[in-house]
């Protein structure tokens, strides 16, 4: 396969606490055009660093990919690198000289110096127009000292307009650089699941790891579950997806129900695809998680479907007023307790009307655990018209890491009724 | 100021989607000890890959990390690449060996030759013990071929590791290799705003990109806000701290009340610092947001104090039911208005008894709009004993930006209120 590295360009991403992600989404959209991202290299804007690091993508890599420091700033370097590393003068682009003095007109800013810099590409370059930005990306093909083939591309670093323009202008030419013979195949699944942790997918997937040549399999682990991921290597398409289908079945039956979605799917969309079909509406009372539960199951376009109110009592008074929890219980039983956690399912779903109510107590942390309710002790609870089910699930790690996860039990305790799994 | 690289190691950080932000951590602590990450470069399990970029960085850096690569799997290389890069033996190192018998004991699992691999270090490499994983780091000072000195730390892939073993025994090694005299000073600091766009910062901020020579000044745009960040670098801490404090003011003068914050401080945390200082509570009432305004301010540990409840009105029903808002507003100027929006903030102030009451309203899209009533326009209501403030802005992005910006407005709305900035 063609082989390619991100640049990955700007201070910030060197020592400002900003991680890279624009080679995230560039490296899933060249895989679709055959072309495997090898190496990432991020550099700051200094214009040594940068030539450095430029001069030795090229060497390692067919297609280099740049983001960032096509801006107007003292700091904005990339044009003026990558002219002296591929020998080439910098000339004026009409065109795009003009579309940013429109822009300029529209908030009547006048263009200066600096502004019209980001006109200027290596001669022979393609522009990549950026109808969502000021800065143009641009294109080089080129031949290095060893007569090889080298294609190098410069986009804008702002996200948005990367997976704008490279879509719509920046695609199509390396599509056009590796041709359709370089392609071999890749194919890529990942499989999400929730409710083992790594160590004990780990063992449930041990004699998978090798068992196919082509294949290659990998778990990641984080706080919503552990993703299996996939990948098939093969020269032709039939043959990869063929591996793929024997592999996905194997670690399908290893999985068993804990699997909960595919690709991108997340917890909260496979539960309202399920909410959707059924035709049911789910109301929401959620203690320590703050909110999260209704946010994420809000998220999805269109929620209001099916989801009809969320309620986050924290004080007692409000589980009270709002739930109809009564405030014997509370005492004898205390506010994070199975049977709380049941009186507001069903207390949210009585006041509602909704289908289904799901309710969640517990401590999230930092302080609050005693030796009988630790940190991290959850209850959740689902009730539906006739009866409801309570579980009860230590979770660790954080406060940012025990809500996480609750909500993701919560959701998936509704996602394994509405599948039919877990009636009562 | 010594030089860095950070080599993060994985399959998964060049094709699986996953961002590398050890890196991220590991920038900050180095910069305590006066080493500088100039590069950072991004490679899959793949021998030769690592051993190629493992060699570059030794070339260009005084101090290279790497992080990953350090388990039992097949896919596990970086013991063997460094040993090969640096042209030493893998030797066994017995109390890294006994450390890992003694856990497999503990959960009664065995030895087998792939966990023990986890024991292997390259001769003359110091162990960095690693309390919380199984594999522990190793760190190498040797000269390379021009007999400049090298330092090579390998890391665990795994943030959590990473981040407890570097403080507890990659810090002080590396502190030893660059010793007190190479320091220099560096200061950073990052103040956050929220209420203007970049290129309104921008324009008030102008004049200080070049006012000080050792100063650099960058902006960092977000769903939350627009940050600045100020890096100065000196001789002597002094020097530097002057010329920090200098940019800083004027950064300041500049900006105003659109400040909310500075460093890590987050605008839910200013809120609840501000609420406890006053003792004052607040309960909310949202339904573009979905529960995210309740999340964000639920996140701060300690919250119970100032937080009562939140209710997630999403159906009209639920507005009239749990607020009180009545129907025929609902009916006259919609679901989403100011009078509705501030309904719903004085609703859930008196039915909470909480001191203040939060609203939003909004359309978060994709769809649902209408020519009077886009996508993106938010109703924001704050309400206190005596009166109530009612906002409304027009946001941008998609579903995700527009509720992330949408709960960031209304939690600046109560900032200001609480700076007494904004009474109604």
């Amino acid at each position: 396969m063609v082989r390619a590295e991100i640049v990955a360009i700007g201070s910030e991403l060197v020592l400002g606490g900003v991680a890279d992600t624009n080679s995230l989404y560039l490296a899933e959209e060249l895989l679709k055009l055959g072309i495997e991202v090898r190496y990432k290299t991020v550099v700051g804007d200094d214009s040594k660093d940068m030539e450095a690091a430029l001069q030795h993508a090229l060497g390692r890599a067919d297609v280099v990919i740049t983001t960032g420091g096509l801006g107007p700033t003292e700091d904005d370097l990339t044009r003026k690198v990558v002219a002296r590393v591929t020998g080439r003068r910098l000339v004026l682009h009409d065109e795009t000289l003009q579309r940013i003095t429109q822009r300029l007109d529209a908030r009547r800013r006048r263009m200066t110096a600096e502004l019209a810099t980001q006109a200027l590409i290596p001669r022979g370059a393609k522009v990549i127009p950026n109808p969502v930005g000021t800065a143009p990306g641009f294109f080089l093909c080129f031949k290095d000292e060893s007569k090889a083939e080298r294609a190098l591309m410069c986009l804008p670093g702002v996200a948005m307009e990367v997976q704008h323009i490279f879509p719509e202008g920046g695609s199509a030419l390396l599509q056009e650089f590796v041709g359709p013979a370089a392609r071999g195949t890749l194919l890529r699944r990942r499989l999400r699941t929730f409710g083992l942790v790594e160590s004990e997918m780990d063992a449930r997937l041990r004699d998978l790891y090798t068992a196919e040549r082509s294949a290659v399999l990998g778990l990641q682990a984080g706080i919503y579950g552990v993703d299996v991921s996939l990948t098939v290597r093969g020269r032709d398409p039939d043959s990869a997806e063929a591996v793929m289908r024997r592999m996905e079945r194997a670690v399908r039956d290893r999985i068993g129900d804990y699997l909960y979605g595919a690709g991108d799917q997340t917890m909260e969309g496979v539960v309202a695809l399920k909410l959707k079909a059924k035709g049911l509406t789910v109301a929401v009372a959620e203690s320590c998680t703050g909110g999260l539960i209704s946010q994420r199951l809000t998220s999805v376009p269109g929620s209001s479907v099916y989801f009809d109110r969320a309620v986050v009592p924290y004080s007692d008074r409000a589980k009270v007023d709002l739930l109809k929890v009564s405030e014997a219980l509370i005492r004898t039983k205390g506010a994070v307790s199975g049977e709380v956690a049941q009186a507001m399912a069903e207390g949210v779903r009585e006041r509602s009307g909704a289908d289904l109510g799901l309710a969640v107590t517990g401590i999230a942390g930092p302080t609050g655990g005693t030796k009988e309710k630790p940190v991290g002790l959850v209850y959740l609870a689902l009730a539906d018209k006739k009866t409801a089910v309570v579980r009860s699930q230590l979770f660790s790690g954080d406060r940012d890491g025990i809500r996480g996860r609750a909500s993701q039990a919560a959701l998936d305790l509704l996602r394994r009724y509405l599948s039919g799994k877990e009636t009562g």
